[in-house]
């Protein structure tokens, strides 16, 4: 039996079917629809013979066993956001079926295929993302999590438990990765990069460094009509100078720079903004060149402050460092994405993924992209051309059997 | 007996402690302090030898007979906003009395000279500031106000009429002005500029004509960091770019401009801004320029929407003309501010004030400013040196003479 990449498009139809509305995509964790999603995907497993578990958080492990104890594996999420799309997570997932699928009809292969099925990446629910493969990393912290709630006020420790799963527990999971020798994931790029350049995939590179910060500037309301323009200190324009240059730092480095979120105080039309609060976001795939961007924005703020007769403050939300994929690996993902697509790009991932934890971990990882139309993703008009899905899994398997090819040349 | 604008000091900190708390002042109009507060005043002008009667608009007159029947007024507003300052409005008022008792006590003058105070300037409880005066003027449309509800849900109409106003009688009072020859109100400049020049008082050339608008970019919202810098469509940097050439508009015509409330969607701190909406307010005290300035702002907008691939729509909210005061009423007024301060300053006037309405009725106009300390008002901090009160009293009660003098040879 060959690969099917037809079947994979036409099960993520049925997966759509079977948990979506009109609405879009409503497998949202730590719910019944994606226990029911769980429930389609164990039957698809239960033709294949492979060993299927959860493990200590929720993830689900299907395992083939190969004639090495090492382990390729290939990883996905089924839930999704709420309201989502239809391939955000599952397409990973539903494609490492099919490349399953293959190894399994062709005998034992030479090290241990698995398959992981990552419980609550998108944390729609109670705003942790990435929480399956960040206890198998060991990064999660309980302590954190524990009385998180969800919007009807239920608690994390109390929902995960009707799962299965005890946070306090969860970290144990741990023991998965112990012969781990490769990790792959496929996504939907979730960007306009690969559509803008014509192309159906790209490898790559790694997930973006983040700075995530709240500044503050802080002049003096005063009224509209009688405070000439030269007696003002107004918040508003500190911030309007920075939000500008902010595009400029990251243009100049290579990287992303996002001004999100403007609130203005007292925000009345008759008055100068007394008090402007923004949201940062900077991002680059190279630890230095982001540092040196948040240091660019920082200097520029106390700079237009000053100009501006206001105050500022900076106040960090939060930061993630860069994390690179496995050169080696990038180097097969990109051989795999030209022979079946006949050109490859590479290019850094903006999002997290489940990838970046794995890599935190120390196991070699790489993921590829596939084009997502319009760059939308999160929404039920997320969409990827069939074509383009069928190739994705295709490129997916072919790396697939140079990563195994890698583990065993490697003795990894 | 001569003027004593040591009185009036005393007077308003009578009127404080009869009609404020820890908090400021609380006079809202149609309210029981309000109507305390009015009711000091009478007891106040019983002692005088006037007629006091309410027009129906709900404002009070108090008239002193002089040997012709033409009238010079003099005005102010007893009500304030909620904590509002110990001055704004009723400063006029008390001012006035003094002024009145100065004209009483030297027998019948050349002209008649009545006090009056508007109702309801500041529009704080059904948001319509200027009820009282532009009801005399002739501008107020009772089809917009009968239905305006306050905080609790009552009405105008039903609430003005437990204080006796029909609001479809109100325009009847526009009777008031039939004789009027001059009108003259003193205010506190609510602004920083006489502080700033180190001037107790400063006459006013008129008020601005405003020009007020909401103006939305709508570009696409997209992942902070899946989508570069060059592939997007940031409502915020069409926003900011034009909020700050908004400033620079106004400081080469002269004017004011100012963007007092920003508001992002999503808005949320990994999402580059989809939608902007900005406010604008836009002052000049000549149309002209006034015009110049929204026509320039129109085109920065589209040439910076352009720039960022977004598009712009733009929503009027209020507009106004410019209301000039009186050449001869401004000389005039600048005499007194000279011989009582031994320096004078000549402004606009970027709030609205009564005298503004009685201006557009076609009444000889104008008013005097005197110092606001750090330019705040609408504000238990609002407050003005005493010796800049004491002054200001004597110059409003200079102006008053002169005026006379003024109506006398003119033949007005």
């Amino acid at each position: 039996m060959s690969l099917n990449p037809q079947r994979t498009v036409a099960e993520l139809k049925e997966l759509r079917s079977l948990t979506g509305t009109e609405e879009g995509a409503q497998r949202v964790a730590w719910t019944d629809t994606w226990s029911r999603a769980r429930a389609w995907m164990r039957g698809k497993l239960n033709e294949l013979p492979v060993e299927v578990h959860h493990d200590e958080a929720g993830n689900v492990w299907a395992t083939l066993r190969g004639a090495a104890e090492r382990e390729l594996l290939i990883g996905g999420h089924i839930d999704s956001v709420p309201n989502g799309g239809w391939l955000d997570g599952c397409l990973n997932l539903v494609a490492g079926l099919e490349v399953l699928r293959r190894f399994a009809a062709e005998g034992t292969p030479p090290v241990t295929v698995r398959l992981v099925d990552w419980a609550d990446e998108e944390g729609a629910r109670f705003g942790r993302s990435l929480f399956g493969s960040s206890a198998v990393a060991g990064t999660m912290e309980p302590d954190k999590l524990r009385d998180l709630k969800d919007k009807d006020g239920l608690r994390l420790q109390a929902v995960l438990a009707q799962h299965g799963v005890n946070v306090d527990r969860a970290h144990e999971a741990g023991k998965e990765l112990k012969h781990a020798a490769a990790y792959l994931e496929l996504h939907i790029e979730q960007g306009p990069v690969l559509e803008s350049l014509g192309l159906p995939m790209g490898v790559v590179l790694g997930t973006f460094g983040v700075e995530r910060h709240a500044i503050t500037f802080t002049g003096q309301a005063a009224h509209a009509g009688s405070t000439p323009m030269d007696k003002r200190r107004d918040a508003f324009g500190a911030a309007a100078k920075l939000g500008l240059e902010i595009r400029e730092i990251a243009k100049r480095h290579g990287g992303v720079g996002t001004v999100g979120r403007v609130e203005t105080k007292p925000g009345i039309v008759t008055a100068v903004v007394g008090e402007c609060v923004m949201t940062l976001d900077q991002r680059h795939l190279q630890a230095e060149a982001l540092a040196r961007m948040l240091m660019e924005a920082h200097d520029a703020s106390m700079s237009f402050a000053m100009q501006e007769m206001v105050k500022v403050e900076w106040s960090r939300l939060w930061q993630i460092e860069p994390i690179p994929f496995h050169p080696d690996l990038i180097d097969l993902g990109d051989d795999a994405i030209r022979e079946v697509c006949g050109a490859g790009h590479r290019l850094p991932s903006g999002p997290l993924h489940d990838a970046a934890e794995v890599a935190r971990a120390g196991v070699p990882t790489v993921m590829l992209f596939v084009q997502s139309l319009r760059g939308i993703s999160h929404n039920k008009i997320e969409d990827t051309r069939e074509e383009h899905l069928e190739q994705s899994v295709a490129a997916l398997d072919r790396l697939a059997s140079k990563a195994i090819q890698w583990i065993v040349a490697s003795g990894k």
